[in-house]
């Protein structure tokens, strides 16, 4: 296979994106290797390609190799061709930061090349963002390692591992990096409904690293931290605000009251690509809200819930900066109150 | 139907014991009227007939209906009759505590009776116990609604509705009550995984009755509660100890933790037959542990948990007393220090 460990890479020999149909986890591990523009297109919108940082990342891989088959002729018309494929690939979801980002950083280095240069500079582009997006991934892992060095057992909600990245992932790095060094760290992984990316993801890579995996339903995070199975959290986020107020998977507010409330420590792994500094606080994120067919029908056989009742679906909570107790990033382990000195 | 709006019910014109297959809920709402030992039996065994009180008050029926239509001739093999389906019944169920309590109740009426009133003291036996079971949650409603009386939403986990009981339930039975009393209050419904009671059998009796109802997922009540969108969270309780501690489903202590954080009041609705004079603190509460495929199989169309990763299945937690507002009792509103003080 291909990826050896990676979620999304780029087969430069063969001139192919790759990445693995996640819609398909934990049935069954799949690797796709595509230049087909419409299955680019439906990996993203789909979400056999999600998490952030690796739709930035397979965005950018998929721009360069179908650049690299074009038939164009001259500088216009690769430069025409490239912006029409961004302005398309940006529309399978507009929310999502790093896609939008992916296609900018493409087009501002496609505006300074020529005939000659545009396919291999394009595909350099394109490596030095799969590059970067793993060595921040790394940075935070060996952050965290440190930290947790006296830690047997962590707590995670969603996914927030190499699945949401290149590879290494932020929640999760500490615990691939810690086990690098031969330390094995046990994790403890919410199921994180609706969508359950922890029961589905999270455990299926850990389980992949032979890392000792225990799924728990969301609403028994506080029996396993009152009964001591659990020394640290560990969680991914979706947008940081000035103060430190951040925006992750719906759920990730309560587990950290929780942590508060039983006394362990509360850890936020941020690239900073997730800081917003035109935010100030969590009040001004404005959360997502959900079909409730995905609580109600989701994944099951029959509709689990009454036709005539109502639903609630938010994708996204935000956790107050009081309940952080730091931020592990790729530039070392920053307090809540200082990320914005960062910048 | 028989049973309009209660759970379980006597029919003595033709001699059945009626329940609702909750089984089947919330995707069919079938009453079933028997007067066979095997029915009945997995009736109980197959958690047809759930919920502790609802559970006590079903078997009186059952032994009633079943010595009814016995063609023994003396005292003696009446009674032989008897408690050989007590102790058949007890089986089905070994931890339930209303089952064992209810063969016991119907055993000590026998042992007073003769030949010619055998049939009919047991009959007048079960349905003062289905009358004091309506009558407890009826005044723990009364109770609770006029505590409730500025209360425009409430959450809670879990079933302890009606389903659970004969009529009203004991967490639900506030809502039933102000709602008699013109006051519509609307409820927030924990779906309560992994077994869905909150989605499948609250929202169920809930809507049933017209109460404006929401489910969530259990991850997002922190969610509900930061955006004010409840007054007050109303829970049922399986043990309570001596110093209020208190046993009910998983992930009711999460909620409670969370209600304390947003000064949200969190009551116990609690008949005093759930009060255990025998535990003094809930550390001595053995919590059950349940199979781990409920978790990673249950409901779903394929298996949403890898292999290789294990789980954790507790059916219950604990709260600790300091977390709870009041209990709303059959005798009152009591704090959680006072409760010993009632027996």
């Amino acid at each position: 296979m291909f990826l050896n460990g990676a979620t999304v890479g780029f087969d430069t020999v063969n001139n192919k994106a790759v990445f693995i149909d996640q819609t398909l986890l934990p049935t069954e591990y799949r690797e796709v290797a595509t230049d087909d523009f419409n299955e680019i297109f439906d990996a993203i919108k789909f979400l056999k390609v999600r998490g952030a940082p690796a739709i930035g990342v397979f965005t950018a891989i998929s721009l360069a190799v179908l650049m690299n088959k074009s038939t164009a002729d001259t500088y216009e018309e690769l430069f025409a061709e490239l912006k029409d494929y961004c302005e398309k690939l940006v529309l399978c979801r507009p929310t999502a930061v790093n896609l939008k980002w992916a296609t900018e950083e493409m087009l501002k280095v496609a505006e300074k090349l020529n005939r000659e240069n545009f396919r291999t500079y394009l595909i350099r582009c394109a490596l030095d963002i799969l590059d970067d997006d793993v060595a921040v991934c790394r940075k935070i892992g060996e952050y965290g390692a440190d930290l947790l060095k006296k830690c047997n057992s962590v707590l995670t909600h969603c996914n927030a591992g190499r699945l949401a990245t290149v590879k290494y992932g932020t929640a999760l790095a500490p615990i691939y990096v810690a086990k690098e060094n031969g330390h094995n760290i046990k994790v403890f992984a919410d199921e994180t409904r609706p969508l359950l990316q922890g029961a589905r993801l999270t455990a299926f890579e850990l389980c992949d690293a032979d890392v000792d995996t225990t799924v728990i339903c969301d609403n028994m995070a506080s029996f396993v931290m009152k009964n001591g199975l659990v020394d640290a959290v560990l969680v991914g986020c979706d947008r940081v605000a000035l103060n430190g107020d951040t925006a992750n998977k719906i759920g990730t507010s309560g587990v950290a009251i929780l942590a508060k409330h039983y006394g362990i420590p509360f850890y936020v792994c941020m690239p900073f690509s997730t800081f917003d500094k035109n935010i100030k606080t969590g009040d001004e994120i404005v959360i997502e809200m959900r079909n409730g067919d995905e609580i109600g029908e989701m994944w099951y056989e029959n509709r689990m819930i009454p036709q005539n009742a109502k639903t609630l679906n938010p994708a996204f909570d935000v956790t107050d900066n009081s309940l952080i107790t730091a931020f592990i990033t790729e530039k070392g382990v920053i307090a809540p109150g200082e990320i914005k000195n960062y910048i």
